[in-house]
């Protein structure tokens, strides 16, 4: 199972690549840039899913769909949004296809040329606020709170699994209020459940924050982000939220009767989380064993290992066996239980150590004879022998206490590799020889920015939300500053 | 609400546009023959979704996801499936667009052009198939049991919401298997997942069949289908089940060792249904007064409107409504609380009727003093006085009434248009003025099934899967008959 398999300090990319491969989670595809999510990679998207759409709908917004087809005038309106997305697209120009007049297959029919091209989405705004034009007439149409489950299509050049592919699948929630404050509420609102989300079911701690214009999302006004730190010093940023003013609003005419009974803009917000977040679920915790997943993430959180040698030790031990699963589905843990025949022990042993199961249970006639089981734990790899009484309570116990433990050594990690520097020479240093996120001053311009990136390949990953007012010089240029800003080498 | 409504009778077309937008079902968009399915709508596909998934997953399947770009010589390797699907894609050409030079807008960047062009999914046979090459060595490796959730583009000239749109969200199953027995034995299961489906939770009773190999899917050994009938007497297909033979695997090379240890091609199946079962489910209940739903559909299965003038008497009326509220939610039954103050309780009652809210439970001061409510049962516009005291199970009860009521009731319609006929007068008279399914006799060539269509519209919609042999003489040609099959005009 894990052989030939890279290490993270031999090369921690090729690690990575290896990990999503041999673990079964994705695979590229025939087509350049595109990848086949397998069943199991799937099954743990499936449940970021399910927990981000039941917070979505507490926080009271609406699923629906959007046409996946976007004309291309519409990616014009917005003027900043033009710069930020339309040169990386994949364009429909035909409608058909016929019999190559040689016999050998189809080729397109230039007479089924389109008037207008079509772009495939790299995200929804141009078309949701067309729609929302005719949806809007007083304040009573709002808000309108809606998120979207799509994939979504952007031609990247250089792809890696999960982390940046061609087409992902996101959500992507498009909301329309009477008022800046309410629209700037829901921003920062939709922000917290991404950190939520990330710190307590994927047990990945984040930074909460605003990004440089430099960062911004094309078209926003300001852009919140979560940013985590990988296990090789590179900050991934995790999920977006975006106050688009009322620049959607302008571009796509979109105007209400207020209480006041005059007419305004609405205001608009925009908020994504996508695929990538199991890139970063899979570097966060995984290791050189292979993948590591915490309970809260994984499709199985408990597997059942038969041991037995003659029939009549597996008739008794699998009877045990499927006492103890009964009992742990009773407690809503999701359990399985491994009796293939085609396969030893041994290599069921490390083939779930490989796919991250967080509890290996494994039962022999011994076990029974002393009313025992082994229990594993993926997190930490120690084996301990439990009493079988009640072992249903006591892995629940454990699953929230693996939950904990890669909560805790993530943060403990980031926290490691949390630098403050003052000067240009200790930036340099750190960056190349430590990683990290470098808490730093900044004197505020682009032009800064722009030239810290060119030097160092760190940019500005956000400027936190709770940062403390502190007086300092900018790293680079000297000038004065008033707060730290976060910077990384970045996913 | 339901001003400008069409009834069936004047205008059964109509009728179905006016009711999937006025009940905030669909819209069409700016993108030629897509829709945009609005929360309303998009509620009801995801009960639909959590359904099929959930017995998707009771049968063995898992999910996964494939690439929406499929290159365009992967159409050309199954013969029949080039036939049946690449004519109408949509192609994409290009992957970059750029600023225009006279400054106004964006245009398609030539030099992007690609080498081959990649055609959105009509279907996903081909990339799957070309994907599980690599997955399958032996026996041991299969089956394979995958199911996706994904959009699927198939360019159409006469669109409908719901019913025929270019883009539509659909599942599409794709499995391998190492037996032809086994293969027909998925394809058979699946189509009767498709049965339970239709008929124990959309209330809509179902034929199952097979078709005649004109109506066969491109590249099937054998379709199965489920298809119902809408109130004007047109059939439609609810959804189908292939058995692809080798075929795909063939074209796409997918060989295994097999138990005697020798290669063979793996047997695949394919089973999908689609959004169309939204215009299904729409049009087999609903009525002149709007949108009729089963309780199992139904996003809100009891609304509960209150009615008071003063303040005090909301407030008394309020807290009632709320303990109702919340002893129903405790059953599992999905309610909402309309206490929105800017709507009088005539313009709400109008307007969840239209909507189709199964149970309306109204409750005002008297009610408070008598101990009772009114409800309202959607399916029949019948109110009645209940005593408060278990009304959440006396809602629960009729509830069950409901969903039983609204398939006896399409059941009974389904046979009253049901019509036997041995002449080719009998067959064009019943087509012409009664519609309805059609049973009768078709000597077994594709030339008379071709004939009878070009000659009636009427297509054979299936040879159903319990008939019996029954000889007879042909409708058309006279020539003889081993058993009926059905006929009928069809969306």
């Amino acid at each position: 199972m894990a052989k030939n398999f890279s290490t993270r300090d031999e090369n921690y990319s090729q690690w990575y690549n290896d990990l999503v491969i041999k673990a079964d989670l994705a695979e590229n595809s025939a087509v350049r840039g595109c990848m086949v999510i397998k069943p199991y990679g799937y099954a743990i998207w499936e449940k970021m899913q399910a927990i981000l759409d039941g917070k979505f709908k507490e926080t009271g917004h609406s699923n629906a769909y959007f046409p996946l087809l976007i004309p291309k005038s519409f990616f014009s309106k917005e003027a900043s949004h033009v710069e930020g997305f339309a040169k990386e697209c994949a364009v429909v120009t035909h409608y058909r296809l016929k019999n190559s007049p040689d016999g050998k297959g189809v080729i397109v029919d230039e007479d089924a040329k389109l008037e207008e091209e079509l772009i495939i989405r790299p995200t929804s705004e141009t078309i949701i606020w067309d729609t929302y034009r005719t949806w809007v007439q007083s304040y009573r149409d709002l808000p309108i709170l809606i998120n979207q489950w799509a994939n979504v299509f952007r031609w990247e050049m250089r792809t890696r699994l999960f982390l940046r592919t061609a087409e992902f699948l996101w959500q992507e929630g498009h909301t329309a209020h009477a008022t800046r404050l309410e629209a700037i509420a829901e921003t920062e609102q939709m922000l917290r459940v991404y950190a939520d989300f990330a710190e307590n079911y994927m047990a990945m701690p984040v930074l909460q924050g605003i990004k440089s214009p430099n960062e911004r999302f094309a078209g926003a006004e300001e852009t919140y982000c979560v940013e985590a730190l990988m296990q090789d010093g590179k900050a991934l940023q995790a999920g977006t939220s975006h106050f688009l003013g009322q620049n959607f609003a302008k571009a796509f005419d979109v105007k209400f009767l207020n209480k006041e009974n005059k007419l305004d803009y609405v205001w608009a917000t925009s908020w994504g989380v996508s695929t990538r977040l199991m890139g970063a679920l899979v570097m966060t915790h995984s290791d050189d064993h292979g993948l590591v997943l915490p309970p809260k993430m994984a499709p199985i959180q408990v597997v059942i290992v038969p041991i037995s040698r003659k029939p009549e030790e597996f008739a008794a031990v699998s009877e045990k066996a499927l006492e103890i699963k009964k009992a742990l589905l009773a407690k809503g843990v999701s359990v399985k239980f491994d009796d293939r025949d085609t396969y030893t022990p041994g290599y069921k042993f490390a083939e779930h150590e490989f796919r991250g199961v967080p509890i290996r249970l494994a039962i022999g006639p011994r076990d029974i004879q002393n009313g025992t089981v082994e229990l594993a734990r993926r997190d930490t790899m120690e084996k301990e022998t439990y009493q079988m009484t009640d072992i249903e309570n006591k892995i629940v116990h454990l699953l929230e206490n693996i939950q904990q433990n890669l909560y805790n050594k993530a943060a403990t990690f980031r926290d490691d590799n949390t630098h403050y520097v003052n000067t240009w020479a200790e930036f340099v240093e750190t960056l190349d020889n430590r990683g990290g996120f470098i808490y730093a001053h900044w004197d505020g311009t682009p032009e800064t920015e722009q030239k810290i990136k060119e030097e160092t390949k760190a940019t500005i990953r956000l400027i936190p939300i709770d940062g403390k007012k502190e007086a300092g010089k900018c790293v680079l240029t000297g000038k004065p500053s008033e707060r730290r800003v976060v910077f990384a080498r970045a996913y």
